[in-house]
């Protein structure tokens, strides 16, 4: 069988040795363990096709995979050892890049932060960025629609993908690359292909958007009360400097204590400890007059007088700009630091999230009684990280996790369905999430997601386990 | 069999009378003629997936109509009268409106422009325009993903979209009216229901994006020597004014030679006639400085001094401003009052649209003598209009089209196709291209509309004849 691959691909086409194959049979967190005989790792759209061809023929499960940074086990194969992993990482080539027409043309296989430069050198950027963007590939990024902090102004990727060329279980080659604004030749198959975590097809190539570098930013601090006066800060900076607004975290008080004292050399950006601060980016791509820290200064003074916030702070320098963004940086190591801890990657409409911040929080430490729950990230885009911590004094996290685990994700999850939300803002279903996919999803929605999986991969052989609930689930 | 829709709608919810039914068995254009029984009338969700069940049971085919203004025949009953027509227009409340969160929730039913009037009340707007938008629904724009001359800023319809409520053909309800920002719930159904037509789903309701209502703007009209030139006012357009560009279409000199010659009281904004014409709008929503005039003046300036344009006007008051936009919106009419012509709404990628316009006319006039070929439109979205105009002195013009559109259709079609580019960019497939996306489509691309469609839709009834090629077309 695997000779039948070497046949196709060639020696460089098929990883076997047991130590080379290891490392991509289980994810980066070590959280979800898998077996495979064999990488196959094709360098063309043409060796994908045949690729995926002689698997279909040998009926052998397919798991592609890109910087295998998933966050869900979405790319680790199944433990019996009954798939091959399909690594897209020889292909990585950007095919084309214009910044006339804003547009680079990336394989699958391209790294992030590759994109990142050579968007760089032409004097643009590609405006989605990631703590794994040194690893994590476009193929993959395209397959999990991943977020960032970036989604206020630019999307996710969805947003950011003009055409997809894709191989699909049939080993038909879909030609949707051209990057075309309108077209409307009915069922738009790239959208169907953006987040469908490898289970409808594999992304062989995308062309994606660019948009103009940055001239001159401005980083500034914000201290409110809530995060209700969070978002009236944020519908007053849109109103104030438009589509200028790239950035807007929100972090509560202890969240940001966390990190002052886990994180060497950090202080906060404001005299006042507020209960709640703001982080808040404004990019202009020219250098024109008011240049954005003259205007974010404006905004954050109107803000002030109107009582939205309470103190202000506007990064005097570069260097205080990345300090101030290395604070909301590293809330996810402080939070680790200070002990064990769920968290949830959710999502619920923008103009609900300041109360469910607080309410969903003081509602599972009711019920969880001695956990702390708080949350923080992109509040305007309806998507925080929400985390609940174990009790003080727990010292076997990972016991505490397999004991109460099960009961407060369903709590939490229950709670973002209630306030029309999802379980997955951005990492996807993968293998974490499939089962309370299946337990919380409408039928509507279940039936159409199996119904158009069995359609398009009728033997069931694209990225196996992974996204659609099993029938026992929901 | 009507009785039983009777039992479930009422009376009001079931027009059998002849007469009422009539003019909706047929398009705007009098170009497609069905026949339907009776238009099933629901007024509100529920009642739409009671109305699906029943039918399902019956095996009776769904005709979803909002106002009835397909240019493809989309939403016009087969002709042997095996369907009804399913009218979503009593449903056409807008559920909610908030200015805030800039968001609309309507319900298919309502009319374009009432949600124009609505939005303005609030102090926002609905980017999207059109001619029909006087009868055109929600429901209907949703499931066509329409565009205009908006799309350059704001995008089509599916940019628009935040949520969507609709009817599945089991009779389930998709809930996915919640505007999430992100969510990563595996295939984005919402996607797939915008442009599938309503072969997939009844769109019931969706959550709209709402944008600031514009405070002040300027309206240029700028001669050029080619579609290349003006790309490259364009480019040099979005970097010196970034996203205020709103409006940027191109025009022949020979097309704005039809208008001046058909249409009373217009005139050329420019003193110099030059090859083409295009007309820009820059729009603000703050009324900060420098000005939109002031700030387009800046750009064509520019423009001049390098040589891009060739001369250049901006609207002197918001008259002017509107006279501009007569000349764009009477092409059609001058078109027609021209002569007999064939007119194609396709899309190639952005870049290539300059000598796509030059090329494929002077192709399709050698192809076919005596004719004469042009094109104008949305230039920035790669997606323009184009003629052909039967040779001259044809005095029976649908003799002609008769005779000489299958063989121009596929030419076109055919030099569309060659360039990466789409056969209908914004009014769909329906009746009309059925045929060409079969013999045009790749076997991918062919196979995931028919597999899509199977799956979800098993019996095949809704919006029958519609969109997906036949199995002897392709």
């Amino acid at each position: 069988m695997i000779a039948r691959f070497v046949a196709l691909l060639g020696p460089k086409g098929v990883v076997t040795d047991a130590g080379d194959v290891e490392p991509w049979t289980h994810d980066w967190r070590g959280r979800y363990h898998g077996a495979a005989a064999a990488i196959l790792a094709p360098a063309s759209t043409q060796e994908v096709a045949d690729t995926v061809r002689l698997a279909a023929e040998l009926g052998i499960p397919l798991v592609p995979q890109g910087g295998n940074t998933s966050m869900v086990g979405g790319a680790t194969p199944p433990a019996d050892g009954s798939a091959l992993i399909l690594s897209l990482r020889r292909m990585n080539r950007i095919r084309s890049l214009s910044p006339q027409d804003n547009l680079a043309v990336c394989e699958a296989g391209v790294i992030l932060s590759t994109l990142h430069e050579a968007a760089e050198s032409a004097g643009r950027r590609f405006p989605l960025s990631l703590g794994a963007k040194g690893s994590a590939t476009i193929g993959g990024l395209v397959s999990t629609n991943a977020g960032g902090t970036q989604v206020l102004r630019h999307g996710t990727m969805r947003a950011l993908v003009e055409g997809i060329e894709a191989v699909l279980p049939d080993g038909s080659i879909f030609d949707g690359l051209d990057a075309l604004k309108k077209d409307n030749r009915g069922y738009d198959i790239r959208q169907l292909l953006i987040g469908a975590e490898g289970t409808l097809g594999v992304v062989t190539a995308a062309a994606l958007r660019l948009v103009p570098a940055i001239a001159a930013r401005a980083v500034g601090w914000v201290g409110v009360a809530t995060p209700a006066e969070a978002l009236a800060l944020l519908r007053l900076a849109e109103s104030r400097l438009g589509d200028s607004v790239e950035g807007f975290e929100v972090i509560a008080d202890d969240s940001l204590g966390h990190v002052l004292s886990h994180i060497p050399g950090t202080r906060c950006p404001i005299g006042t400890r507020t209960p709640w601060h703001v982080l808040i980016e404004v990019d202009d791509a020219d250098s024109g007059e008011p240049g954005p820290a003259e205007r974010l200064e404006g905004a954050l003074a109107d803000a002030l007088e109107q009582g939205i916030a309470i103190d202000a702070a506007i990064a005097a320098s570069e260097a205080q700009a990345d300090a101030f963004w290395r604070l909301r940086e590293s809330l996810s190591e402080a939070e680790r630091a200070q002990g064990p801890a769920l968290q949830y990657d959710i999502s619920v409409p923008v103009a609900r999230m300041p109360a469910f911040m607080l309410e969903a929080a003081a509602a599972a430490e009711r019920a969880f009684p001695g956990t702390t729950a708080s949350s923080f990230g992109h509040l305007g885009d309806g998507n925080v990280h929400f985390h609940v911590r174990a009790p003080r004094g727990t010292t076997d996290g990972p016991a505490w996790i397999t004991a109460q685990g099960p009961a407060i994700n369903a709590f939490v999850h229950d709670a973002v369905v209630a306030a029309g939300g999802s379980i997955s803002a951005e990492h996807g279903i993968g293998q974490m999430k499939r089962a309370e996919l299946g337990r919380l999803a409408s039928p509507a929605r279940l039936h159409a997601l199996r119904a158009i999986k069995a359609a398009i991969d009728p033997q069931g052989l694209f990225n196996p386990g992974k996204l659609i609930p099993e029938p026992g689930e929901g």
